[in-house]
């Protein structure tokens, strides 16, 4: 007898988080015929080789997969090496998006050190599509393509505004759809997932499955995560995102910088914590709320130690830099500047108007820090451009003004 | 020094009876360009291995093609065998399309046969395009289809009609101009005939030879011919069509059906003969005109004599058929019928009221004909319907009336 969860309860866990299962009843039929014949079901998710940094809003669908992983089923992550000679949407830097079989595999070895912190590793297969797909004729892709109309192509948003506000889309990109559907007939799938903007290309699937005389793939779709921005869905190009790789501390920062509103979404997306939890709590403590956001995020990627330690040491160092209320004006003459640079030492006797010995003890005692980095070189010339803050010991602040 | 024409005199004789050439200055370069450099232009016909047989409206361009040749170009048939994967509107009978490798070379073998009635076998070159559209990759397909944009390709008309009316439009579809265009680009072709139906693969031709660097060819079109009937273009699968290998007394008769409506388009397209020769004829004798139409087709791909036999053939066989101005009725009661036929005897017996015997001789001899086809046997039962006419000798006319 399995000690698996029964098939409705699996789908109930599977459903929480999702932005939709196409169609939901097939899903459960799915799982209750795994259950009686044993065969896992074989869950596809399709990567992008060209961008290797996963993070926290690619960590959303991994762990959804991850959740078919702990309920017996098997996960197998296509790399589509293949599918990203077609990917550019201008159709202009074709070449350059070309990777050559090195930098796919190196990437594809990147991928592999970043998801085994999500997924387990004894049940996930990593596969490239360059591997069917590379094989294709140009008569394969005839009658590939045979299997579905223009029309249906172009009711994908992103063709069918591009072509309505003439802009160009070139005849490549449409085969794009039909060769991501393909890996699901070559992999006889049984769900796929992916974020709500994979909704064309993974109904897609569906329908050239069951051109195939297979049983059509259910699609799971997993809510785009909103960058630390707040605006765009979180991608490395944008710069708003968390990496699961990066070091506690990182992600700790970053993780604090995301506004009040955001919270909600991030302790349902990034966290396992139920609305009851974390709800009254960024209510009441906001501040404290997305402290223990990041302490949970964290936890999971790294450790609950790192976690907690990530958490110390911001405080520490926050607290630290802490400015007070007023910062009064230290006049540094441009005429003491060479090439826009000046002594250390002469800054901190500027602010405290001490001596030359007592300003070089500072530094030597790494009390000195500009604009919160430590200055620790007596030697050192820093540089000014005017409106700096230097902080000696906890209680000495002054910001630059640079005169005539 | 060459005995040819000038380029400009090229252009005079190549412009005569065409659709439009595309740009026609840069024809008059190429042809300049040919005569200096003493290199030959390459010309371009492809055509459709799945229609073998070739008829007059094929041989409006083939013609043209010939003309080419005669003033020293060297001219290339591509037998589209790849493509005609492809060429199914519907796209449902993609399968049913794709021919054998035996049944393409059999269909060429077929033209190659016809084709020699116009052009000159030594300076023409056949080839199969799946020599290299078959050898590309999906890969290659992909870097291909990058040089045209979607909008691009939907400009063709039956595509954007096809999509406005919600009619199917399979993506293999918009592989087919694309395909042929690179013809063009891996026989670095000069010149492209074709029909005007062709007019948008030919262009996109142009503009790919372009994007592989090449210098554009130089789009020749040729007008459709309108079929026998006066109203389709003449093709083989609507049946009104006059085969070039046709013999000759069925070219004859077929060229006789026409409406005199049809004789200049006819004139103009199939024959050499200059309007100020054809027109004064079809004003003042039509039937005569139609006859030498005929005769100057027939001298053109058999030979006069052939053409001048199957003009006496045809009026001798014609006068014998002609019928008097009014034949009379012959009743035959339906009680003398057995499954709807008759003794053929009893038959001129009723038209001639005469004995068994001196009918039986007007068979034996010969000399009757049911509905225009003798009847020669003497036990023969004929069927009836009512209306048939019957004739015995030159003289002796009546047209069948059933009566109860």
């Amino acid at each position: 007898m399995s000690s698996l969860p029964t098939p409705s309860e699996q789908l109930q866990i599977l459903r929480r988080g999702t932005d939709g299962i196409v169609p939901e009843e097939d899903l459960l039929k799915k799982l209750e015929s795994s259950a009686t014949t044993g065969r896992p079901l074989q869950v596809k998710l399709g990567l992008d080789p060209t961008a290797p940094d996963i993070h926290l809003g690619l960590a959303v669908v991994l762990r959804k997969l991850r959740q078919f992983q702990d309920l017996g089923h098997v996960a197998t992550i296509i790399i589509g090496d293949f599918t990203a000679m077609i990917g550019d949407p201008s159709g202009k830097s074709l070449t350059r998006k070309q990777l050559s079989l090195d930098e796919v595999r190196d990437n594809a070895r990147t991928y592999e050190e970043q998801y085994t912190k999500i997924l387990d590793p004894a049940k996930t297969k990593v596969t490239f599509n360059s591997q069917w797909l590379g094989a294709l004729s140009f008569h394969d892709v005839i009658l590939l393509t045979a299997h579905v109309t223009v029309a249906r192509v172009l009711e994908r948003d992103d063709f069918a505004n591009r072509l309505a506000q003439n802009r160009p889309l070139s005849l490549h990109e449409l085969l794009y759809p039909i060769s991501q559907a393909y890996d699901s007939v070559e992999l006889r799938s049984d769900v796929e997932l992916g974020g709500t903007d994979q909704r064309f290309n993974i109904l897609m699937g569906r329908d050239l499955q069951r051109e195939y005389g297979q049983e059509p793939q259910v699609a799971l779709f997993t809510p785009l995560l909103v960058g630390l921005d707040g605006v765009q869905k979180m991608s490395k190009s944008l710069g708003n995102y968390v990496g699961v790789s990066e070091p506690a501390e990182s992600q700790f920062a970053k993780l604090l910088s995301i506004s009040d509103d955001l919270m909600p979404k991030y302790y349902e997306l990034c966290t396992e914590l139920p609305e009851s939890m974390y709800a009254p709590l960024i209510a009441q403590l906001p501040m404290e709320a997305k402290k223990r956001l990041a302490v949970e995020v964290i936890s999971y990627f790294h450790s609950p130690e790192a976690a907690q330690h990530a958490r110390t040491e911001w405080e520490r160092v926050h607290s630290q830099h802490q400015l007070p209320d007023e910062v009064p004006d230290v006049d540094v003459s441009r005429s003491q500047l060479q090439e826009g640079r000046i002594w250390v030492v002469s800054l901190v006797k500027a602010l405290l108007s001490c001596g030359t010995n007592e300003a070089r003890r500072h530094v030597q005692n790494k009390a000195v820090a500009l604009e919160g980095a430590k200055v620790t070189e007596v030697d050192a010339q820093v540089e000014l451009k005017g409106g700096e803050v230097l902080q000696v010991g906890r209680r000495h602040f002054g910001r630059i003004r640079l005169v005539d």
